[in-house]
C-alpha cells in the first residue's frame, strides 16, 4: 500500500496494471516490493500508487513518456518479474498505459 | 472490490481516482455502492475496477469519451456525493483523466 502520489502538471502517462492473483504467491511479496523500488530508480518515474485487497490488486504508476514505460517495461529484472507472475503469481491481470490529460486533486488540510 | 474490467480495443478514456479515507465515514459505504450502481448505467460507460485497503482507495472508471466522463462529472446524485465527499468522507483525493493508449490483457484459463 501507498500513498496518493504527487505527480506533475499534465500530460504525463500512467501505467494501470489490475491483477488476481493465484493462490499459491510464494516470493510474491519480496518480488512487489523489489519491483516497487526498483521502479521508483528508473528515469522518468513519477510516481506511483498502489492496493491490494484479497486477491484483486490495482497498482497505477506514473511517467514521464511512453519511453520511460518502455525502458522500465524491458528492464532485465522486471522483464524476470513479469515471466514468474504470468507463470505462479497471477491468474489474470491487464495493463493498461494512458496518457493523462487533466489532473485536480484534493487535500482537507490544504482547503 | 470488483473484478478485472473487460474493455474494448483502445482509444477509450480512465478515470484514476485515488483516496484517503477520513476516519468518520458514516453514509460512505451506501453512497460508494450507489455510485458503482449508477456509474454502471451511464452512457459511454465501458467498466470499472475497484479496490480498497484500509485508507487508501483507487477506482479506475473507463469511458468511451471525455463527453461521457464529463456527463457522469456532472450527474446530479453524483455532484452530492462529490459534495459530501470533500465535506465528510476524504482527508484527500485525486482524480485523473487519461486516454487509454494500449492494453493488454493475461488470463491463465486462455493461455
Amino acid at each position: 500500500m501507498t500513498g496518493i502520489s504527487r505527480t506533475p502538471d499534465p500530460p504525463y502517462y500512467a501505467v494501470i496494471f489490475t491483477s488476481r492473483r493465484a493462490r499459491r504467491h510464494e516470493g510474491y511479496e519480496a518480488m512487489a516490493d523489489r519491483m516497487v523500488e526498483l521502479a521508483r530508480e528508473q528515469p522518468g518515474f513519477l510516481g506511483m500508487e498502489s492496493v491490494r485487497e484479497g486477491a484483486l490488486g490495482i497498482t497505477v504508476s506514473y511517467w514521464e513518456s511512453t519511453g520511460a514505460i518502455e525502458g522500465w517495461r524491458r528492464h532485465v529484472e522486471h522483464q524476470e518479474a513479469q515471466r514468474r507472475g504470468r507463470e505462479d503469481w497471477y491468474e489474470a491481470y491487464s495493463v493498461r498505459v494512458a496518457r493523462v490529460e487533466r489532473a485536480r486533486a484534493f487535500d482537507r488540510e490544504k482547503e
